[in-house]
């Protein structure tokens, strides 16, 4: 079974915003074992808009519309829609009552506009929007491609994501499910840190090139890799049974690297493991200004373990809150070994916590004066500091400022996760 | 003159991955005076790759395909348009040779598949690739659409963001602006943080709605508001003048909310005025665990005028790192006026900026016992201390952890920057 997706709005024909629900839909229909074969994004232009639909039906099974089902004369995907398949626009009552109804309860008059948001095409289902004006609507019928006729179904969803989501959980997926033959999926999802993408492909892909019903995908970005891993069988059992022994053959393969294999975040884990061990962490952040910080306080109840710390971008703020020596500042510079060590302790001395961590670095620009200049860009020290002993680890990171500070946070991060494991 | 934009990869038919290439293509053909009709994703294969080429030639005067040109058997863009244009491919001596030699300066041997890199459309000029191993091909050609001949342009372009955008840039525009009539194009930007979508559009409307000539984009996100203006004129004074004048009248319109007329950040903005009046500042972050100081040390050279500051996500940094007293915290609970108010004087004093800054909260869950028990989540307090003086700001903010913490971070800096005007 293929599906196409047809975003509709002028919008996202400028360099300013990007169709993203289709994602969302993917996902889904991939659920169901239907696969996406064509996307389209097409403006709210009458012509296009019913074209785009009508190569859809030509060459695919299901068609998922998205946006222009607004009140305004732009929103013209259901005219679109009934051009093409040739069938009439009824006003429904109901919807309207309800559309009164909501702009009653607000205490506003409905604009006349707003009428068209009742209209349904004849023969279709109406799915009611719990979160916004417009229904959408679910059409099985036929269409004629050349002297054959096929089955269709294709589906009208409104674009916001919180209206669209919801709908097609709940109203669309059943009804497609029914309609379909029943597939039954597994996924798991194993996360590795640090290791170069080629690396993980030329171990991995000995193994899992003998799953052939296994999809395997493999995701670079954001200082980690992903493997996904996918499998539709008849039974629920035998999809997972599949799932999980490739899985458990990577790790394993990479059991050193392997920080999660069942999707949970680096942040997750580390905090996890933290908790369990009965230590608690503070750290002291240089170049990276807090941002790993941020990364263990985004995770709920990471307080448990996490007290905090010290933002220690300049001399000044080292000395004052990890009590670094100054004399070491300026006899070692702000980024070295020695710093890296005395940070690590010195916020673990001063906020109590049972562990300290500490980040010092180059980010770029190369630093001019002082005894960091001649430092290359991308040199990092990190430090993990317990009651007994200081480790530091010297790192040397490529790329842009962003991708040095981003890649400094993971490291950190993982540089903990194998001290605590 | 209208262009789609065919974005080829199975990849990008899974939930993980997506076009993006597009959006840089699109600012690019803009400034050329092209308007993108359609975009299309499709995926490694070839029926399907060649039937969208045929429906793209048939409806828009420029086509741009991104990917499809690497070494193996799934990338089959060259032999698709070939065949939908009905020329050979012809492999092109000069290119085998380059591609040999970028193998041998690695001291590898070239794979047998990497020949096809070296194919080439009859007719098509081949456009070196500085960063990657397939050339892209620019041709300018007739296409028979029913009965009459059309002139096309097709571009060919690498997948990778990397290869993409400087062959795009040095080799496609210029090629493109010798074959389109002139267009001079004026852009603005402004932003404003803080100030609900719908009050903006209210306030604005009246305005650039009288600017039938300059297309104004409202774009909301991140916890900000962005107004785009774009103009094409004969000539660049032209196109200057009206956008400018449209962009005075607004920011005469929404002079308290407008914080950078020429696309600067909020961190940007308030590091410069910082800067400007010689102040030095220190953050004290409870709930956003480092996060705004994440953002300001992401601007570089930042460390003139921010020193950093402490991550006081528990009680006893709070105490150890900005001097609060603890019997404060038991009394009023950590998320309070008197709480902000003693982080933003301490962290100041202990840090020795001339202004201090802090942001205590409850980003959610919410907390269950002690002094902080029953407070909403989304309620935050910002301090902000000088020397003389501190001011504390209550805030109820909506939404989830994410967003309660990204927007206590634009709370403080919008605070900050009124502040200083």
């Amino acid at each position: 079974m293929l599906a196409e997706i047809i975003a509709v709005g002028s919008e996202m024909l400028t360099p300013h915003r990007q169709d993203t629900n289709s994602l969302y839909l993917t996902a889904g229909l991939n659920d169901l074992g239907v696969s996406v074969a064509f996307k389209t994004i097409v403006g709210d232009n009458r012509r296009h808009l019913a074209e785009a639909i009508h190569i859809a039906l030509t060459r695919t099974d299901i068609v998922v519309l998205s946006g222009g089902l607004g009140p305004t004369e732009d929103d013209l995907t259901r005219e679109c829609l009934a051009e093409v398949l040739n069938v009439q626009l009824v006003r429904d009552a109901a919807v309207l009552e309800s559309l009164k109804a909501r702009f009653a309860a607000r205490k506003m008059a409905m604009p006349p506009n707003n009428v068209r948001q009742a209209d349904v095409l004849e023969g279709a289902q109406l799915l009611p929007n719990a979160n916004g004006s417009a229904p959408g609507q679910y059409i099985d019928t036929t269409f004629a491609v050349g002297a054959e006729t096929f089955r269709k179904i294709v589906i009208l969803l409104p674009g916001p994501p919180k209206e669209l989501k919801p709908l097609f959980d709940t109203e669309c997926k059943p009804r497609l499910a029914a309609s379909l033959p029943p597939a039954h999926l597994a996924r798991r999802v194993l996360r590795m840190a640090l290791v170069p993408e080629s690396t993980v492909d030329a171990r991995c892909a000995p193994i899992y090139t003998q799953f052939e019903d296994v999809e395997t995908t493999i995701l670079a970005g954001h200082a980690e890799i992903q493997l996904h891993f996918l499998c539709s069988k008849p039974t629920r059992e035998a999809a997972e049974f599949r799932v999980n022994t490739l899985a458990g053959l990577i790790e394993e393969e990479m059991a050193d690297a392997i920080f999660s294999s069942n999707g949970e975040s680096l942040e997750e884990v580390v905090l996890l493991m933290l908790g369990l061990r009965s230590e608690t962490l503070a750290v002291a952040e240089s170049c990276t200004g807090g941002w790993l910080g941020e990364r263990l306080t985004a995770v709920p109840n990471s307080s448990r373990v996490f007290l905090g710390g010290a933002i220690v971008y300049s001399d000044l703020a080292k000395v004052a809150f990890a009590a670094v020596d100054p004399r070491l500042i300026a006899a070692q510079g702000a980024v070295s070994d020695p710093v890296a060590r005395a940070l690590a302790d010195g916020i673990r001395r001063k906020s109590g916590a049972t562990l300290g961590l500490s980040i010092t670095g180059i980010a770029g620009p190369a630093i001019a004066s002082g005894p960091d200049a001649g430092k290359p860009v991308g040199l990092v020290y990190i430090g993990i500091a317990d009651a007994e002993d200081t480790q530091v680890r010297q790192l040397q990171i490529t790329g842009d400022r962003e991708r040095v500070r981003l890649w400094a946070t993971q490291h950190a991060l993982e540089m903990l996760r194998q001290r605590l494991q």
